[in-house]
Parts: structure tokens; C-alpha cells; sequence
């Protein structure tokens, strides 16, 4: 990781303003310069090797980019906002607060392949590598006991299973959300449509703090932004675009839930949802999404199964080992369970009974050893050594 | 109609027993001839403009129909049971039961067209031209208040809409599809797995009393037969055949209406399921469906969008009138609506500004209209005249 977040000393014969030759108030200032949206930064970022070269590359060079507003050249050139930016780089440092620009290693390497990623992020806690294993849990404000429950179990066995739980720390599912997957010990993600520096909504803040001890609170929007309406279907892109899937649990007809939704389809993400009790107004708008193609889940297993596919399993070298030998740190049960395969597929009853362990520890095991790419699971809970 | 159920004099030089030379018993025989199942009875209708002919034709003419079982031949050759065939006219005579064959006009036409028809049907009640519009709407026995309550709602609105509610009289969801849809003046046809001269389950005595006089009590078993397990799975064939849609209202995992479902399916009949709580057992199985592919339904709405385009709309000529008007018996209210989309299209919220009734009558006008042709439905709840 090399956040950026100390001032490099002046070079010599410098004509900007000190704070402007900083790499990391350049990319603040990417995403404050008036006319320059998301959706014309990946157009700069797509452009440029280094981004911040957008600052003093000449004007004719930018109004080669293809479909970049032209009154997005007139404010990289015009912008002067150095000084504000400056002052906030202190003011995350002294709250702990990191800001992770584009190019950063911990920036989330699935946010960034969406069409309008922000130039930064504002972090409180900190991101990890297992975070692109994410999954949005999400849903009503005002939620039922029902929805509650559910978002719980759903969110208790996606951190069980190794799955950093996204959300946006609202009132109802997605505080339950959050809550189930510390609870279970697992990692969340709350991303926030205000500034990171405070807790919004005021009744969440032990919420906030214990995301941002086990996991993160993350914004695009500036330190001391308040929770503007506008601001959350905007902040909505980012939950969807950290995850492999939504999964909205409880939604009206209205809500803004199914802008996740819609926008996770748009970024190529699976849409899950919940389904309820026919003339339920909470469970209206997943039972829309389910009529338009949303997977119907009722338990973990339904969301993993789906996006099992898209966990990059480690390619083997074909000639090196015709059956690969686990890791030694995966322990002894793992190699117990994977010495089962090495002469035949299983079905998972069988793993059990010949393992002696549990079925819910072999179904963590299975699942582990499949996301690792050792075993396939076939047809009909049927497992094989993968080849 | 010309439901035969008189014998006819013995004709003179006569060789068969009397019995055989009727045309019903003929047709009846043809659902007692073994080896000949509802499929290779099928081919015979197909081949033959009179199948009853199948008893008198050369075995040559037999051999040439394509796929037909072989036995088949033998056993109309050697067919015996005509005194059964004849006690058995003599009883329905007695119990008001009407036999109807495959090729007689009440013979249900959606019916006829599926891949395995019965020969002929057990009538006790009266089958209808409009029980053509029917959908069935089935679900477990062992329901929740929930599943009864949304079967009850949703065959109350079928009814009152005028569709016909099929169902196959189980305790359950079953029963309470037939009441609602007696209880809102409506038609309902129940389809047994046991003879028609019987109420199966008994406890539903007046149900299948009631059903009998305001609609039918149908079943392709011979009378006196059981409620023997192995019918009912047959049994299901026809409440899908006879049917627009299936509705599966609650099912666990293992229930007798995923059969009927996947019947429904292969008869190319629209499948809808009832959504539950995520974690109901009952509802298992309708969420499975919904995975499959079945439509979510939450109002009787859901099921009419989805059958609409199959009701025939009658085709108008279309140089005799580009404004069509409306018959006189279908009332002013009809009229005034109707009126208001002579100029233009019009929103479903417009119809019922300008024509001052309460949108639960509008929306059945609409409907109507709609179902008999005279306006069309577009994009966004808007509607115009069928041209």
C-alpha cells in the first residue's frame, strides 16, 4: 500500500501553489474540478498513464480524448482550489481517515472497472484483498422483523463463508446487515453518502465504530459532506460496483434499493432478491425485481451457487501435477477431506459420512476448497478433484 | 350437445353383443382396452375420423398408424368387457352422470388438444363454452392461513373477472380455490383422481355438492374407483390440460402440484407461483418454480397480464367499420367508457378521471373490453382501440 496522505517538500523554481504538485491533491482535485464527472475522470484514466498528468497536458492532447466535455478542459486548466484541498489532506490525517486514489493498490480493483469510479475514495478502517470477495446486502429503511432476520442469517453466513458484506449503514436492513457480519466475526464494508467523517444516521455511530475497527466506512464524497438526498443513489453505484451481486432484502415499489439494483445489472453484477408474503409493501419491489430476471434467494446457498462461477479459481500448470497437493496451512481437516477426491467424485452425503465431520463444517469446506479451485462441484452435489 | 347416454335398439344381424354396437360404449371401451393408454388413443383420434372405427378396422390399417403400440391391436381385438361397459352407462344414467366422449362439443377443447386426452370424461354438473377461460389454481394440503388466504383472494377475482377456477377439490388450497370461486358467483370445475360418483375427500361433501351444481365435477376414472395415489399425479394432467395457466399458490419441495406444474409446462400452459417468506416450507416449492422460470404472481392482475394475449380476441372485418360499436348489452357504463377512446389513447388514470367510476369497475372494463376485442392494451397501462 502507498497511500499518499504526507506533502512532499517543494521543488525548486516551482510556480503553482505547493499543494498542487502533490500527487494526492491531484487526484482530490480530479474529483472536484467543475465538469468533471466520473464517467470523464475513466476517460482521463483510460488516456493517461499517470491521471494527474491532465493538469498541465496541453489543451490540444485533451480534446483528443473521444466524447471528454469540452468544459472539462477549462476547468483542469482554471482550477484553483488548492488551498481547501490542502487543508482537508490535514484534516484526514489528524481523523485517521486514509485517501486512496484511483491507482492505489487498495483501491478495489472491481470498483474500478466501473464506468464512473471516483478518483478517490475516503477510507475509515481499512480495506483488504479478501474485500473483493464482496457480496451487497441491502434493502428498506423501514424494515419488517421478517427482513431483519433474514438480512441477518443472510449476512451471519456470507461472513461465515469468507465474504466481506457491503452495505450502506442505513436504518433497517442495512444496519442488520453490517451488524450480522460482525457479529459472525467477518469483514463489512459501509459505504456512506455523506462525508466519512461522521455517522450518519446518529443512531449507527457503535455501528460506525465497530465497522471501522473490523472493516471500513468508505465515501467519494468530501470530509464534512452532510447526508444530502441527492448524494445517496450516487453513493448506491459505489456499493453495487465493490460487489459480485445485490442482494436486496426488503424493498417498496419506490425504493431506493432497486437503484442498486439497476445499477448493478447496468455494471454487469447479479441482482439477487428476497421474496415475501404476496401483498407484503415491503416485499413489492423484490418481487418486481424477481419478475424481471433477480434471483430468488432463500438461504446463503442460493447467492453462493451463482456467484461461485465468478471467483477466479488459480489455474494449474497442466504438467506440473496431474493432482495438486493443498497447502500445507489449510490444515488437517481440509486434508483429510481432500485426500477423499483423490480417487473418485463424491457427493457431498458421502464426504460426511466418510470424514466423520460435520455437514455444515464439510459444506465451508467444500465451498473453500472449490473457491481455491482444488474441487469442482458437479450435478446433483456431486464434488470432483478439479483438473 | 349430443351427449349419448341411451342405448340405441339393436340393429338387425347383428353379430357383437348389442353393448359393443353403441357409439358410447365404444368410447368407453376405449379407455378400458388394455395396453391402450391415453397417448396411443391419441393416434387413434388422429388417424381415424370416428375412432370407435379402431374396433372394426383390418390389423393391416392398425399396423400402418405410426408409433402405435403394438399391443394395442391385440387388445381391440380382443376386447370383452362390454357388459361392464353397460352396467356402467346404466348407473351414471341413474346418478345424472353424463359420459362425454373426445370428439363430443363439450368435450373441453384445450383438453382435447394435449398430447394424452381421455377417451371420455365423468361429468357430474355441467361443463360450459365459457369454462374455456379457466385457470387452475392448486397448492398443498396442508396449507397455511396464508396460502388459503391468497388462493381465496385470487379465485374470488378470477371468478368475478369471469374465469373459470379449476382445481382438483383437495383439502388445502384446493378447497379454498373452488369456495372462493363458488362464493363470488363464479364457475369452477373440480377434477378428481377417484370416480365422479364420489365426494373425495369426504369431508368435502357440500363442497363437491356445490361444485356439481354451479359448474362440474369432472374425472376420466371409471365410476367407483378409489382415491388411489397413483391416480392423482395422472389426474393433475388434466386440471393443466383443461387450463390457460396453473397458479401454485404454496408447495413444499416434494408436492403433487410441481407435477402438475411441469405438466403444465409441457402442455405449453403459462405456470405462476405465489411467493412466501423465505424459509416457509411450504413455499418451497413455489420458490423453486420461480427459479424455473414461473411467473411471480402477488394479485389477480399478474395472472390476466400474462393470459390475455392467448384469449382469442374475434377479428374484426376490416372494411366494415374502423370504429366498431359496442354490442347494446354490455350497458351504458361500458358505452361511456368505450366512448372516450374514440379520439385517442388513453392512460388507465385518464379512463377513470373522465369517466368518474371507481378504478376497481374500471379496470374490469377495461378488461372486458379488452378480452373481447374492442380495445387494446399498450405499453405503460395505456389502451386503445383494437384496430
Amino acid at each position: 500500500m502507498h497511500v499518499i496522505d504526507v506533502m512532499p517538500p517543494l521543488r525548486e523554481g516551482e510556480i503553482l501553489p505547493p499543494i498542487a504538485e502533490t500527487e494526492l491533491a491531484r487526484w482530490i482535485a480530479l474529483s472536484r474540478v467543475p465538469g468533471l464527472g466520473c464517467v470523464n475522470f475513466k476517460k482521463l484514466a483510460e488516456y493517461f498513464d499517470d491521471t494527474t498528468e491532465a493538469f498541465s497536458a496541453p489543451a490540444e492532447a485533451l480534446a483528443k480524448i473521444q466524447g471528454l466535455d469540452p468544459n472539462v478542459i477549462d476547468g483542469l486548466r482554471h482550477f484553483s482550489a488548492w488551498a481547501e484541498i490542502e487543508a482537508e489532506v490535514r484534516r484526514a490525517a489528524k481523523a485517521g481517515i486514509k485517501i486512496v486514489p484511483f491507482t492505489d493498490p487498495i483501491y478495489p480493483a472491481r470498483l474500478r472497472s466501473i464506468a464512473d469510479p471516483p478518483p478517490v475514495l475516503y477510507v475509515k478502517g481499512e480495506i483488504r484483498n479478501q474485500d473483493e470477495r464482496a457480496v451487497a446486502v441491502v434493502g428498506s429503511r423501514s424494515a419488517s422483523d421478517y427482513g431483519r432476520r433474514v438480512a441477518r442469517d443472510l449476512c451471519w453466513g456470507l461472513a461465515s463463508l469468507g465474504f466481506t458484506v457491503v452495505s450502506g449503514m442505513a436504518r433497517g436492513i442495512d444496519g442488520a446487515a453490517h451488524e450480522a457480519a460482525l457479529n459472525a466475526g467477518g469483514r463489512t464494508l459501509a459505504v456512506l453518502g455523506s462525508g466519512v467523517d461522521r455517522a450518519y444516521p446518529p443512531e449507527h455511530d457503535k455501528l460506525y465504530q465497530r465497522i471501522s475497527e473490523s472493516g471500513a466506512v468508505i465515501s467519494e464524497f468530501p470530509l464534512g459532506t452532510g447526508p444530502v438526498p441527492f448524494n445517496f443513489p450516487v453513493r448506491n453505484r459505489l456499493i453495487s460496483g465493490l460487489s459480485l451481486g445485490v442482494v436486496v432484502v426488503e424493498a417498496t415499489e419506490k425504493s431506493g434499493s432497486l437503484i442498486t439494483a439497476s445499477l448493478a445489472l447496468e455494471q454487469g453484477r447479479e441482482v439477487f432478491a428476497v421474496p415475501g408474503e404476496a401483498g407484503a409493501s415491503r416485499s413489492r419491489g423484490t418481487h418486481q425485481l424477481i419478475r424481471q430476471g433477480a434471483r430468488l434467494v432463500e438461504t446463503v446457498n442460493d447467492i453462493v451457487e451463482e456467484i461461485a462461477p465468478q471467483l477466479c479459481a488459480p489455474k494449474q500448470n497442466a504438467e506440473s501435477a496431474p493432482r495438486r497437493a493443498l497447502p500445507e496451512h489449510l490444515g488437517d481437516e481440509f486434508q483429510k477431506v481432500f485426500a477423499l477426491f483423490q480417487e473418485q467424485s463424491l457427493q457431498i452425503d458421502e464426504v460426511i459420512e466418510r470424514s466423520g465431520c460435520s455437514p455444515s463444517r464439510i459444506s465451508e469446506i467444500l465451498l473453500e476448497l472449490e473457491l481455491l479451485g482444488y474441487i469442482k462441484q458437479l450435478p446433483g452435489k456431486k464434488y470432483r478433484v478439479e483438473d
